[in-house]
């Protein structure tokens, strides 16, 4: 270990290249031998299926211990060269067959037979399109015999050569092939890094050697070998064993066991640095010690072993271990960063978001434009809108259309799109929520019920709610954010998500009762069901005077309509539910494909990424074949306030009483409490740790824009936006990155989000020009927009600790997935733990049922109270794993320390 | 090696127990020590998670090359005692220590010291119930540290013993604890084979050591050391290592190498019968040589592996391989059995399947009596009816009622319970099929048209069928069944599961012609719907009499329907679709969950195996919840014939011409191919080698029943019946059988199907009752019905190597699953081959759709044809992968064999 520590020095050096590993065996064919490869490495071992004449699946190459010992012995034994100046494989091979004779390894007779063999021409394994793989079928019989005569006269000839050859040098005639063009065209080389090197393993059996030929061959200069390789990569090492007949099996494994050593981190640098053959058997050593061992009877040998997820880093190197040893497991420390650290300056944060942030502003644009985006943008639209006419529905009926679905429109375009442009965090989408909503509701009934001017009350309110948001951003008041742990930011995400599922699954419902079933119907008497309009008239009842033109006409000049098919609307309910859940399953079912085997990587990349625009539109064409009258988008298609009697801005005076301004600051409180809340909470969620994003959060930057947007939107009339927590995390998820190319058989790693505000300003220009589209849009049926919603309410549960911890409660122990909290902390702590969320998001879930809604947001703050006397029920410990520690606290177990120590 | 091979001596010698293997830690907690239980091996580890007070789930110990040399040297220098004559701990321990001090391994002051260390608590992870362990929560602060003072208490007293004991035996006072309460009810023990015995493994650190106190103990008998173990199970072995403080991991490490070595085969053997020292290191040895080992830089330590699905065999021991050998594997034989060899006697076949099924008659009933049974009767009852109803409606139409729904009901149960009660395999349902179906439509137009009597003609021509039968069976003409290879088999099955799919869809869609959907209504126009009867008289039309009480009624009377409803049939057909897809996509969920993470196993398996139940049951709750008058199971409530001019018996003689009952013989060939080849093929399939059936086929003894039945249904005029292959599949499939304890961590074992007559009796004579179930069954819509057999298809094509092949067409070469086939025969071959079957069954389908459906039988020997043709396009290598090798050239092979040899 100290030798190798010698010779790898220090860490400053440049790292080696890459090693790509090709593993050639000698294949003889009666008289005719070539060399055919077998398997390759770059991280992981790909074989040649010999019957198959394809690649396997890339698997943690599993040796032999024997074959190790057996190459190690062949390092001490064999000849090994260290930077060699070779420039072509004929020279290379003439210099170790010399070194070998004048060690007096090989009888100088064996010369030419050894360099012979060693030249044969080398015989890839290359994939061939499907296609024309089919078309050679046919042909396969006829020219296979073709090409083998062939082959042997050109053989022969060489023979020839050799056997004339005498003393002359024998690679002369013959030098390095060159690159062919098979070579050139394989795909393969994507997978190699670009400034990679190769290593090549020569294996095989000769009936005329009496003892193994064995060489490790480093060279100067990483050399280009022709055909050797079956990628033009230069070639920096050769191993060649060649040996007696009959032990074919043997020198395979030994030639497996070398090729996965070059590919190993560790060895690669010491066989790139060794000095001498001391140093390659310490590599080996040093490998063997590291080395994991599965016993005979619990593992088949012939069971390939899928690469694994996540790989030890090199430096980390923890040593032995085995499964016991998770020891040095330490739960991830609960990190907000340094955008919420108290800066006691006026607007100190503000002013180190906006520092933070402008740099990164030009590349927040053109790092928006890729494939992805469009379908983020479709996506994260019909959500939008869908939201958008949902709520402006409901403002208008709590407000008497003071605010109604144009204002919705119109609010949402010009608030998203702002916020956008400018915000710290412009992957947050800004939609109106449900406390606002009741809040409206509360204030129109108030102000009704005590003659105060409704719109006039509203704009003071929030004009008085907008100053208190930047007096907290001045003051930096975010930074309470941080007592924010996984137990608060959970139970709120996972409480929006419920209420998300909630409404979707209410909605339609709704469609059943909207659209009754007539479930007394029988197809037999059609003729008893009809509906008939009567006419109001008492006196002349007689006549029965009929009113057509349906039931509006009918209703309009005072009828009733009677007969036993009135009250029932035939198959919209079904249908409704079809394409309800038909979408939100085909959603799901789509988004899961990724991970099928089915079709190429890209391909399936595609359909998961686009999955809800797929399943949107084929539900828009099963409805429009069907034809029905189904309940569809409508928007409005001109620009105008829903009301008559209200213009686009609201005049601040006049309507109310002095005291009416002053007064409304109270109100405004609740308001900018709820504001708060929800914004920051749903900013922590996007910018979690998880997401990996590069280019910081902005708390106080998004708190200023959406308090000046509540100015802007109450002189205007417009309903008050904040960040909307589903559609925001669906937002995220749509646009996340993923590595594209990577050796054989490693994961993609999960890169990052595109963080950019092209698709937010796009969403949102789309909105505001939705009226527009509104022709292509009223294609669109409602029970669809409700599907989304429905998996966009359950796709946000994804990844949610504290979900995983509920399903934890139907699952036996033994069966339970191999969470690292689980390791640590004993189930019953874990399931105390998740019954006290429970229980508060089920008081929470009651709240919001009743008119206390208004004080949703001030509840939130009771979970973080519940959290802290959490801490005296849970140990630290405890909660460093299934939750993080307070950062007080976590302060404080560090003061402790430091006065253990003294 | 050689050793070894004296040392376990000869293979006859009962096998040795299985060991059960414990390893505990010391642990320190403050003054105090006790043993803990660390992790625990029946075949694989389970490790207590520290932290989280639980088992870890069953995983491959994964060692350090370290440890297991470090073992190695462990044994060579420590004390080694085989065969000592131990009955109680304490006096193990003192004849372990005195022996230590005898070899000058151990200075004699410290004997007391490591006597008393040894003999401390052992305390074991137990599982508590959950409620238990939440209850728990709240005393546990208190109670621990309670217990704590209890215990130091307790072990003050020990130690008081020891510092008074001197001289005296230090194990007197203290005897092997008792077997506690906790070890009896430990649940675990029900996991351990009931032979077993433990070996004891304890490793620590104590701080009065300076070299390590090493001891391996082989006792002469089994011995119960009391609260040692977890489970009362006598311990053979102990291995105790306590060493110098500060390596505990090391230690640690060294104690699961040792456990992990006693739980290995061929180690414990070595174990058993090793009469010294040396044959320890050399089991060792040996263990190393076969050992697997995983490069350091491919595979995480802390990744613990899954128990593999099959483990190999300790005597196979194929030695070091690695991913790469799989020389070694070979293609299944094709294997019919000897039940379908020429004997060349008269009837020799069918008198051999007698001899062969009787002594199995008896456990055929007493077998039957399990709960899956029930569940396997529901599901095929379920088929057997609607199958019955369907082709019984289908007869009607084709013979004018001459053979009708109460024909099919009748003659179902009776051939059905017949042939399960009699026949050489009663897994095998018998049912209408579609060829017969088109033949007797054939026979009856024929019939009409030339003015033969239909039912007589049909009775001939069963009775030549029959007759011909008979001769087949007499002559054992079976024995051509060998020819069919997986290439006609899986064609055939194939095709008849599309058939099954194409039909439920085709059903389906019928609903929506049959209830047309109004794609037109408006509901705000509901008022222009209606359907209105118009009476027939021209002349009284001012009037406009309507005619009230349904269609049938108006119609009866010559009215007319007039109006926009008239056509249309509301909710029904998307009633009808939802419950059809429903209860497919639910029984395939529900049949999924056997692999999902909640519930317990039991529960899991339940759910699985009744999915096909409670999904009918839940959509039939569905569709009662609507009440819409969907189409529902209707069956006749009277046994009568369908036609009233036919009785239950068709006498043979007097309505047609008597050269007519000579010629009858000719159609009745036809009959007799068709109904061979399906009986036959389906016969093959059922008795599949991969079903594992233990009671062998009866080919020859089903045909004869098949004939006889024939006989009896063409007398009484009922349909005829053959071997329904997806019902059949179906059958086999719920009553699949897998072990139920096994070592945790080991794969259930697929043992073998249920093979009994008790469900198919029961089946039937159920179908013979349902005359009096139609109260109860009339619940049951159609749709629900046909998603049942939606099911049947799809689930049949499961396991069907060619529909796997066909699958490989959409997806890329590395995506491909790693089936054997693949790695040993280039995929263009595969593709080829699966486009030759592709188009033989595109042919067999088109030709099913027209009349010619009737030769269809003879296409599937032109099946056999092809599959002989394919012979000159692959090699006898790749069809030995992808399909079996016919047996005339199997034996060619061999012959040539014999010939190169001579």
């Amino acid at each position: 270990a100290e030798r190798l520590r010698y010779i790898l020095g220090e860490d400053d050096e440049p790292p080696n290249p890459t090693l790509f590993t090709e593993m050639d065996t000698l294949q003889h064919d009666g008289e005719e031998m070539e060399w055919k490869e077998s398997a390759r490495w770059i991280k992981f071992e790909e074989k040649v299926e010999e019957g198959g004449e394809r690649w396997s699946k890339p698997h943690v190459s599993t040796l032999s211990l024997h074959s190790l010992f057996e190459l190690r012995t062949c390092l001490q034994t064999g000849t090994v060269l260290l930077d060699l100046d070779g420039y072509s494989l004929p020279q290379i091979i003439d210099d170790v067959v010399e070194k070998q004779i004048e060690d007096g390894l090989l009888k100088p007779e064996l010369r030419e037979k050894i360099s012979y063999v060693l030249l044969r021409k080398h015989r890839h394994q290359t994939k061939k399109p499907i296609h024309r793989s089919l078309a050679d079928i046919g042909k396969s019989v006829s020219s296979n015999t073709k090409m083998k005569r062939f082959e042997s006269a050109a053989s022969a000839f060489v023979f020839g050569v050799w056997k004339r050859g005498g003393k002359a040098k024998f690679w002369q005639p013959l030098p390095s092939p060159p690159l062919s063009f098979q070579q050139l065209k394989n795909k393969f080389i994507k997978k190699i890094p670009k400034d990679a090197e190769a290593s090549n393993v020569l294996v095989g059996e000769v009936e005329f050697l009496e003892k193994p030929f064995v060489a490790f061959v480093r060279l100067l200069q990483a050399t280009m070998l022709g055909g050797v390789t079956e990628v033009p990569v230069p070639t920096r090492f050769l191993f060649i064993l060649l040996g007696p007949a009959g032990k074919a099996k043997s020198y395979n494994e030994i030639g497996r066991a070398i090729a996965t050593l070059m590919v190993d981190d560790l060895f690669s640098d010491v066989a790139y640095k060794a000095r001498d053959r001391e140093d390659l058997i310490a590599g080996i050593d040093e490998f063997l010690d590291e080395v994991i061992v599965l016993p005979p009877g619990e593992w088949d040998p012939n069971i390939r072993i899928e690469p694994p997820k996540k790989v030890p880093s090199a430096d980390k190197s923890a040593g032995g271990g085995g499964g016991g040893s998770d020891d040095g497991e330490m739960p991830e420390v609960h990190e907000i960063g340094e955008e919420l650290a108290w800066t006691g300056r006026f607007c100190g944060g503000l002013y180190l978001d906006i520092k933070r942030k402008l740099p990164w502003f030009p590349s927040d644009f053109y790092e928006g434009f890729h494939i992805q985006s469009i379908s983020a943008i479709l996506f994260i639209y019909l959500g939008c809108i869908t939201n958008a006419i949902t709520f402006g529905g409901l403002l208008g009926d709590a407000t008497d259309n003071y605010q109604g679905v144009m204002e919705s429109f119109l609010g949402t375009a010009m608030a998203g799109s702002m916020f956008c442009l400018f915000a710290g965090q412009p992957l947050i989408i800004l939609s109106s929520t449900g406390p606002i909503l009741i809040f409206e509701k509360l204030l129109f009934d108030f102000s009704k019920g005590n003659g105060i001017d409704y719109m006039e009350f509203r704009l003071w309110i929030g004009l008085h709610s907008a100053l208190q948001c930047l007096i907290l951003v001045a003051t930096d008041a975010s930074f309470i954010i941080k007592y924010i742990t996984r137990f608060t930011e959970e139970g709120f995400s996972t409480l929006i998500s419920f209420i998300f599922i909630y409404d979707a699954i209410k909605k339609m419902i709704g469609a059943f009762k909207y659209y009754p079933i007539n479930s007394d119907f029988k197809p037999d008497y059609v003729t008893m069901y009809k509906c008939e309009c009567i006419a109001p008239d008492p006196g002349v009842s007689q006549i029965r005077r009929q009113l057509s033109g349906g039931i509006l006409e009918c209703l309009k000049y005072g009828g009733s309509l009677v007969g036993k098919s009135c009250k029932f609307v035939p198959d919209l309910a079904l249908m409704s539910f079809i394409l309800f859940f038909g979408t939100y399953s085909m959603t799901l079912t789509l988004k899961k494909f990724k991970f099928s085997r089915y079709f190429p990587t890209k391909v399936r990349a595609f359909i998961a990424d686009f999955s809800n625009v797929f399943s949107i539109l084929l539900f828009c064409g099963v409805d429009a074949c069907f034809g029905l009258d189904t309940p569809k988008l409508h928007i409005p298609t001109i620009i105008k306030p829903t009301r008559l009697d209200r213009g686009w801005f609201v005049f601040p005076f006049g309507k109310n009483p002095w005291w009416v301004y002053l007064a409304s600051a109270l109100p405004a409180l609740l308001v900018t409490i709820l504001i708060f809340m929800d914004q920051q909470i749903t900013a922590v969620i996007v910018n979690r740790k998880e997401h990996k994003l590069r280019k910081a959060a902005g708390y106080h930057l998004d708190l200023f824009w959406v308090g000046i947007l509540m100015a802007v939107c109450s002189f205007m009339g417009l309903p008050w936006y904040v960040a909307a927590t589903v559609i925001s995390i669906a937002h995220i998820d749509s646009l996340k990155m993923e590595t594209e190319t990577s050796a054989p058989g490693e994961q993609p790693q999960f890169l990052g989000v595109r963080e950019q505000r092209v698709t937010g300003i796009i969403v949102f220009v789309l909105t505001g020009i939705s009226v527009f589209l509104a022709p292509i849009l009223k294609y669109i049926p409602m029970p669809v927009l409700y599907g989304v919603f429905l998996y966009m309410g359950v796709a946000s549960l994804n990844g949610i600790q504290f979900w995983e911890r509920c399903k934890l409660f139907l699952m036996p122990a033994k069966h339970q997935p191999d969470y690292v909290f689980l390791r640590h902390v004993p189930l019953r702590r874990i399931h105390l733990f998740t019954l006290v969320q429970i229980v508060c998001l089920a008081v929470l879930w009651i709240l919001k049922s009743t008119v206390a809604a208004i004080i949703f947001p001030v509840m939130i703050l009771a979970l973080i109270l519940v959290r802290r006397l959490l801490d005296f029920v849970f140990s630290q410990h405890d909660l460093a794993w299934i939750d993080n520690i307070i950062p007080e606290k976590e302060k404080k177990k560090e003061d402790d320390k430091k006065k253990k120590k003294k």
